[in-house]
């Protein structure tokens, strides 16, 4: 499957989509993208209804270009006090440390999945793409987006769940490899040793699917680009590179953490979440996990984490907050967005086989 | 640094280098792929004297091309008598169940790490190559195999021990990405947590090193050369993709698990040896591990396994066999090694860069 045709699916003129990334960036970030003539995407799952109409009226305010607005497919945990309980333990040490109150640790879950209420919000806008992670929501859900004619994707982990996206129909498929930063979007297994990188994954998934497959995890310049198209993408998606552009949102901690040696150490952690993420190692993933069996479920943990975090960052100190990042921060560049989207686009060959079809 | 550089700097024609893989092969294999003009390899660490002698004959009688022999780097364990007997409990249902004798077990080691006595023994064939696997022996050592004009060869699974390597002298860098099969070269860490994915390792130690950098893991094909190229890799080593070809010892038994739908699902296990190794998911992993608390160091955990395989494979069952391979089998052909490495050959683009230094 060529680039031309991933083009051509999303109406959209270079083959990188810049990954969704909740907490370090807004409707700023992919107008910037979407404007360079990338796929420019708006993480929701951290929104609630009214920032999330906010942030489409955004959207669809500075560009008439197409834009992806990314949702989490997760079943919601059923609340497990003593779990709870036992999470809320294991942080009281870190509480007392830091003088920090159980009474401000918020409630709700924090982040929700796409639901029929949600739809009901986005409809409004018609949102050209919609991608998924953790899977797919129900069919009717799914064919409520696509009622308004959105291209849907979604994240495959291993070829086994490409092939189960690609039978319900998706339009194109994510292949994320293990150097991927942020929440793995594993969903037919919750083990991570199943996880495979990109150099195996990307190949296979092609040969199994006849969608177009879009390459994403450690992906941070032209060579990664060009290394990508190599082994069959139609397209790559890239998230970490673009950490440091003035568009993002990632504070001054996060942006010191991508720029020093410590971000070639990264591990894939659940203590922020309940669900394994991959960031840079710092104390919480050091001294919990990283990956802690106590934690709750997907997205109970960070509830309790939020308190520490907040004391911590006032301190100075990003030793209790989500430092997500690939494992190749090499590409970060404090450069606009749409430049950095155009210079990965450069990396692409456009060769007689891609213009064609 | 092209590959034209790695070519000269090992005297070969093709930027392809066969990966060692004990137990799985000899030097039928490695004389094929020299004699082909890649780069063939002995692995030697589970070899005795003699053996190592003739297969290196062997070698030397059949090929005038250069070839690389490979040997563990490892400290010997310290016996450890409760952890012995505390694996032999675990194992001991399996040993009622097949009907198998712990009086069975294979003394000694099985695995034993670089040394002045085999070095006595392989001086005399003067290798061209030696590669290493968990780092590097001392300094002495390593002057006496350059003595005779052998270039050194490591692993690095991380940038930091690409660095440690390069500073070392080593002549080349084999960038292990964490899709390869096999044991996993790390040393610096025993955390296979830090485990890095080929398309961000491959780049970073790129960057940081000024010797010649091999890409391994996940590379079966032509377009996974290509993509190493693009990657600014100086040549690649593949192992998995060879395991089909004539020239291999691979037993049946896990020829028939490479060929299956179920190659599909590797993991890194040291139920087989005491060290991290990627092979295909098995009982004994899925039963024992993948990672065992309490397998003894490496390699002292191999022996109580032994009896178990011996018995399982006797009866038709791969259940406690060392399944190695990548999480990418899909290269593997039933076709002579030499064309197998002209095939892969063929993925690498003879650029001006590349030709010219």
């Amino acid at each position: 499957m060529s680039a031309a045709s991933l083009t051509e699916l999303m109406g959209i003129d270079l083959p990188v989509i810049q990954a969704p990334m909740a907490g370090v960036q807004g409707s700023a970030l992919a107008i910037a993208v979407s404007e360079a003539g990338g796929l420019g995407s708006l993480p929701a799952a951290m929104l609630g209804d009214d920032a999330l109409r906010k942030e489409l009226a955004a959207i669809r305010a500075a560009t008439s270009r197409p834009f992806n607005v990314n949702f989490f497919a997760h079943q919601p945990p059923v609340p497990d006090a003593a779990r709870d309980a036992g999470w809320r333990q294991a942080l009281r040490p870190y509480y007392a440390e830091f003088g920090a109150n159980e009474a401000d640790i918020p409630q709700g879950p924090g982040r929700r999945p796409f639901s029929a209420e949600v739809a009901e919000v986005i409809e409004a806008f018609r949102p050209p793409v919609i991608s998924f992670h953790f899977g797919l929501p129900d069919e009717a859900l799914l064919a409520r987006v696509r009622s308004w004619g959105a291209k849907v994707l979604s994240s495959a982990t291993t070829v086994a769940e490409a092939r189960w996206l690609a039978d319900r129909g998706v339009d194109a498929i994510i292949a994320q490899g293990l150097e991927a930063g942020g929440h793995r979007g594993l969903f037919l297994s919750d083990d991570v040793g199943t996880q495979v990188g990109l150099f195996a994954l990307l190949p296979q998934i092609v040969r199994e699917v006849r969608v177009p497959v879009i390459a994403a995890g450690g992906i941070a310049d032209v060579q990664g680009v060009a290394a990508a198209q190599a082994l069959g993408a139609a397209g790559v998606q890239v998230g970490t590179a673009y950490l440091l552009c003035p568009e993002s949102t990632t504070s001054a901690l996060h942006r010191a953490a991508l720029r020093s040696e410590g971000a070639a150490e990264t591990a894939l952690t659940n203590v922020f979440s309940g669900r394994p993420a991959r960031g840079i190692v710092n104390r919480a993933m050091r001294e919990l996990g990283p990956i802690s069996a106590v934690a709750p479920a997907f997205p109970l943990a960070t509830a309790a984490i939020a308190p520490l975090r907040a004391k911590a960052e006032a301190a100075g100190s990003s030793d209790f907050s989500p430092l997500w990042s690939g494992q190749n921060a090499s590409g970060c560049r404090e450069v606009p967005a749409a430049r950095l989207t155009r210079d990965l686009a450069a990396g692409w060959v456009a060769s007689p086989a891609s213009a064609g079809s």
